[in-house]
């Protein structure tokens, strides 16, 4: 491909041209790793992560016109306007100031005019104080024993990013205080909490933005009958983490504290504000919160600063976007090989579905295919005795390697097959990228690897809480950079708003036959008038 | 579409070109839905589950031509086949019995002129006595103490099904004695395992049917040592799940006892092995364990001798097929409205990927298309709050939601907005189908639903352990039905093999470097290089 035969055609022609170059078969990964210079022309390194993207279906030409695109959609600009408090989520006229939350320059943040510092700061050294006075004891339950157990009660974006952020940590805990999640309204999952905790000694931590989450709803309802049957009084066992003046809030409500959100930082953008920092704080210790905030704020600099050819995160939303909208994957699987990443997957399943799975235009315009994909992982090596199967033989699906470098626990380094657990763990990982890229032939059809599927591998030199800062916002700021190249709004999620209002009707319809079982379900269809009268029944007629 | 005009045609097709009717704005599913007797035709009853194919994007001629796929594949023949011990796994020249694990019927059952029956009976009453014993307390640790933590070490069909089954039912358990998953060979996962036992009171289960697995092995290796560490007597602590006459056997190995697999098994039907029997024994009492394998039988029984139009497994087979050769789907969910459901998707997951992620028929000829799908799920509502923006408005994917009737746990039926927190449960599980399938349309265009997105509705009515056992059968039989709709051998997994090999190499690699750390890596290319000059320095360079 030359300057001169692309002239005149958009990038994405450009681009769509170039990938039927790369799907003839002299261009299949097994030729391309080979190429001179090729680990070091497709690998990256900064703020202490190792980027390889040198197993991904791209070659020199691909990523230059990636970088055309990402020049020509102004990608960085439109990052640095976030950060710089612009109304970015333009259908609901906000900011979107996720980054303003680990900014520790002392420099002004403004929206609208005003300084949101200062807000942000107040909430940080409220949850600095009073995570310690939870920590050493000095505050404790009615009965005056102190806190064993915190109870994150939330959904979403108010439970995945601190979930995945307290396991990936676990083991920076003292284990004094252990934090359990009840997200699912379903009360079996109200009865598992009660197995593993003690009335007297556990503080409930209630997160909902707007307070109106009919699940969080719920279940606070629950908690506190709970603890009135238990004689104890909620004022002391419930925090609630909530936007200023919302049902929520401690002027409104009975309880101990509260935590203020802010408009300006969606749910699935969030563990960096009150939402991650109460848990994690009572959790960890408020140093350690600062410590994974100092981290994502390096990457956000990262990702503002650098070039587009040196930008972590803007590499590899151009590859997503190359391997979506050009080369037509339609899924991608993150598989981190280390087990306190077990629950990374399911936040950014969240973070990325919910901030693109978009069919619109953030001006309205419908798009030709509908932007986003699937995601979905499990950790290594679980996943290889899991779907790898069909990764290697299937339909193939680009795939994130993650690896730690260095393990945090240090006992039991005894040798199986001559070597360690951890090193064990590495084999595969060296191994299985380049499997899925190169393939190999067999006269055996069944034992056949075609190869020529995709994989980047990360690499962070240990599991710490600045490494962990580091990887959330480079995950973050992926999603927004690849909105960004779809001209989508990744803070808005109006896809979910039917299913709420249906579910509004419903609930509507029960509480009527709650209060006067004559009552007649009456505007739903056959169908789902069958379900209600089986959920009243309490029986599957045959 | 006449019979006429289809004259000729083969089945496939027919069904291609029934497709495209069914594509046609007319039969968008808000249409489809609303169609005389739609429900009363698009649901089925048996053995104790409800299946709601009503908002499933097929018509009476689809199904009609559906069934003429099965009946033409000879699918319920092979079925019964595989129940009768043919060596249907034709790549291993092995059979597939799992089916005969949970025949209480008192048939023998053929392999190779050998009854089977007995070896499975006396593995069963194996586990019934020793789950007894550990149960009562009278076999002990070698310091005396009765078990309080069962360990299963194994990855894979070897912990993924059990972990299924023993999270659906923890309700069941009576609390003395809790079990837990080692799966992953990343030594955090065994640290984080320290975190919650006592050495004295934890028994361990290593699972590996041919006790070569790597990842297992390490971990044996590291609980070895920490058993010795603590002067612990292996043999009082150990117990192995493996085949007759492998390294892990009791004959070969100082271990306390040793449950048999069977060749005709495989790992991801294996839950109704000593695989899932020993583990869910000890944790639930045989007689739970029992009750599961005999709801799994009653759903075998009904896949076997069900008419193709009454048969639930087949049904469900015939959409997913219908799903993905036809109407191309890449993807599909299974959503569980149950908390303690929520590991039946990454189970699942495995069962079927690892099944028919496959690109060659059993015969050895390559597919037009790969086989298979992406499963992946969360339980609702938390996946609402996840990544059903993407469900309702990007790129569109079936699913699979699965309500219970009635909840087994009883208390805090508190109401919140007028309903309790199973209600809250039930009007989403009512309403999300509904809004994926009618869809809504709005003058703005980020607010509109183009709905016609196909699901399922699946309902046990309660969390009992004969439904689990049906659930397990269901999706084992549909996994089964689907391969043989594909015509591959959903049995084998050669998929695998490369990455292992690989893995192999580099293992040997890096135990060279143990033993002499001038060792210079030699085979290997520069990405991988690179791998394992981090891995032995420990750090990232810049």
């Amino acid at each position: 491909m030359t300057a001169k035969i692309n002239f005149g055609l958009s990038c994405i022609e450009k681009l769509n041209k170039h990938a039927t170059l790369i799907n003839c078969p002299e261009n299949h990964l097994k030729n391309l790793i080979k190429t001179d210079g090729r680990f070091e022309g497709f690998t990256l390194h900064g703020v202490n992560i190792f980027y390889d993207y040198s197993r991904q279906r791209v070659d020199v030409e691909a990523m230059n016109l990636l970088f055309e695109l990402a020049e020509k959609k102004k990608v960085k600009q439109q990052f640095s306007d976030m950060v710089a408090g612009q109304k970015v989520n333009v259908t609901e006229n906000r900011a979107a100031l996720h980054t303003a939350l680990r900014d520790f320059s002392n420099d002004p943040v403004f929206m609208d005019g005003n300084n949101v510092m200062p807000d942000i700061q107040h909430v940080q050294n409220d949850i600095k104080d009073f995570s310690a006075k939870i920590r050493s004891g000095s505050l404790t339950g009615s009965t005056k024993k102190p806190f064993k157990h915190i109870v994150v009660i939330g959904i979403g974006g108010s439970n995945l990013g601190t979930e995945f952020v307290s396991t990936a940590l676990s083991m920076f805990s003292d284990r004094k205080i252990e934090i359990l999640y009840l997200s699912n309204v379903d009360i079996h999952h109200f009865g598992e909490i009660l197995s593993k905790i003690n009335h007297e000694t556990t503080l409930w931590i209630i997160i909902s933005k707007s307070y109106t989450t009919s699940e969080t709803k719920a279940n606070e309802t629950v908690v506190r009958e709970y603890l009135k049957s238990n004689g104890l009084d909620p004022s002391k066992h419930i925090v609630t983490v909530t936007s200023k003046g919302s049902p929520g809030d401690e002027t409104a409500l009975s309880n101990r504290k509260t935590f203020h959100m802010f408009d300006f930082v969606g749910g699935r953008f969030s563990v960096s504000s009150a939402v991650g920092g109460v848990p994690l704080s009572i959790y960890l210790g408020y140093d350690m919160f600062e410590r994974i905030l100092k981290g994502a704020n390096e990457m956000d600099q990262h990702a503002r600063n650098e070039p587009v050819e040196n930008n972590l995160p803007m590499i590899a939303a151009l590859i997503s976007f190359w391997n979506i909208s050009i080369l037509k994957y339609t899924a991608m699987a993150i598989i981190p090989y280390a087990s306190p990443l077990s629950r990374l997957a399911p936040h950014i399943q969240q973070l990325f579905m919910e901030s693109n799975g978009k069919s619109v235009t953030r001006d309205g315009k419908t798009l030709n295919d509908p932007a986003g994909y699937i995601i979905f992982g499990e950790p290594g090596t679980n996943a290889q005795h899991s779907f790898f199967q069909l990764a290697h033989q299937g339909n193939p699906f680009p795939i994130d390697f993650i690896g730690v470098v260095k393990p945090y626990y240090d006992k039991f380094k005894c040798h199986s097959n001559g070597v360690t657990n951890h090193q064990e763990l590495w084999a595969n990982l060296i191994s299985q990228p380049e499997a899925l890229a190169t393939g190999k032939q067999d006269k055996h059809p069944a034992k056949c690897f075609e190869g020529n599927r995709p994989s980047s591998t990360i690499l962070i030199e240990e599991l710490s809480p600045e490494n962990i800062g580091r990887l959330l916002a480079f995950y973050e700021a992926k999603t927004v950079f690849e909105a960004f190249l779809w001209d989508i709004n990744p803070f808005d999620q109006f896809g979910v708003e039917l299913g709420k209002t249906m579910a509004s009707t419903y609930r509507k319809e029960i509480a009527s036959k709650n209060k006067d079982s004559n009552y007649e379900f009456g505007k739903s269809n056959a169908i789902s008038n069958f379900y209600l009268k089986t959920l009243f029944s309490g029986k599957l007629e045959e």
